[in-house]
């Protein structure tokens, strides 16, 4: 968050590039919480500059209009997840089972990490200029190409129920987006992120078969031990007495 | 949607309550497709009144204020939502997992019904006045508690995997309202509705436990017999040699 009482930021320590970083930041925070809190349309610079308590030159001379502000939310929302669902997108090294597990985690994570300007972002698409809406409506693309790929590579390789790839995409994308409305600070992000990546491959993963061939006749022979001792429990409960009424479905 | 040359609208053979609630929904379709443009904040009711080429008190008939449509649009989105998935949530004769499947159906169905106006309600939320917010709100509390409560029943019958239930229930929720983003005219709701109310399940079920207690001891001699077929099977397989390698894990 921005910290307008750092001495790195009155001092001269840091170098120029350091301090620039820094005044950047805190009018970017700034510009995002007004944009949401009054809409992109009715914020200027200079309730940008007022809110900072800086003259409106000051602010200028970083962003040179509001539309600037709008094009970096959207490089490190929606730009930024393409790039990084991309690349884990493509490891043909690893199960789509695992890829979609990694990439849910990564977009979970993002979008709790910032999921007030992921809201705004959202909530502002309509009102984006041309190319930066452009620019925004091509990474959203891609972000839906990489969850429709890992599908799709699920259900060819039977590891996924045949599904149309691009529903179980869109499934899953919204399982993670609507995490920007709920998250609250102080959430574990990292417990949701696990919990919410095994509820999306368990959603698409196949189950009607019982029994995963790979596990060969140790495996079978260990399921008819399992379910001898699971009738032997029955059986005992009901002779006990201690058990409820059976459903015979 | 409107039809400004409805006969039963120029004639006068509609009741009068018939063409009220006409002209109303005339207003209602017009007024939300500009909040949804404009912006909530930026229509008057004088712009609703030149979209529908009449003048400024016949729209004041109808409605007092643009806040009164926007009451109406949380009455007939998040209100009726809250209502319709509190029947069904209270099914006691209805297994958790039934139940899920059918508020998810449910809530599919209606969001994709209309996609555009839930996405302006999600817009407009910190625009609200505080009344309408405040039954916003309330009625958003209750489709969470709805979807909170079968999951937690479901846990706690072990039909689904030990999850936190809020956990559970915002991700299904996600998966939902999401299709508000992506929904297109034309795409059958019907389907989308059955493929995600089948995400939403499977994403809770349980599967490591290959047993569900309820199934009792025919449902257990069932699964034997399934085992020992199995097992067969691969050793039939196996003496064939037409097996492949087996995995002992």
């Amino acid at each position: 968050m921005a910290q307008p009482k750092n001495p790195e930021r009155s001092g001269r320590t840091g170098a120029p590039t350091h301090r620039r970083g820094l005044v950047e930041n805190e009018i970017y925070e700034h510009a995002t919480r007004l944009f949401a809190e009054k809409g992109f349309a009715s914020t200027t610079l200079q309730d940008i500059a007022d809110a900072l308590g800086v003259t409106r030159p000051a602010v200028y001379y970083y962003f040179k209009t509001k539309e600037e502000i709008l094009a970096r939310l959207v490089g490190e929302i929606t730009q930024a997840a393409a790039t990084d669902l991309g690349e884990m997108t493509g490891r043909a090294d690893v199960s789509p089972t695992e890829r979609l597990k990694a990439i849910t985690r990564l977009n979970v994570t993002r979008i709790g990490g910032q999921a007030a300007r992921f809201r705004l972002l959202i909530k502002s698409e309509s009102e984006l200029p041309d190319d930066i809406a452009h620019a925004h409506r091509e990474a959203r693309r891609q972000v839906l190409a990489a969850f429709v790929r890992v599908v799709r590579e699920g259900v060819e390789r039977g590891d996924f129920r045949p599904i149309d790839p691009r529903t179980g995409a869109l499934g899953v994308i919204g399982l993670c987006n609507w995490v920007a409305w709920w998250y609250q600070e102080g959430d574990d992000i990292e417990a949701l992120a696990d919990n919410l990546a095994e509820m999306a491959v368990s959603s698409l993963r196949r189950t009607d078969e019982r029994l995963p061939p790979a596990r060969g006749t140790d495996g079978a022979l260990a399921l008819l031990r399992e379910d001898i001792d699971h009738l032997e429990q029955l059986l005992a409960a009901e002779r006990r007495g201690a058990h409820g009424p059976v459903d015979p479905a």
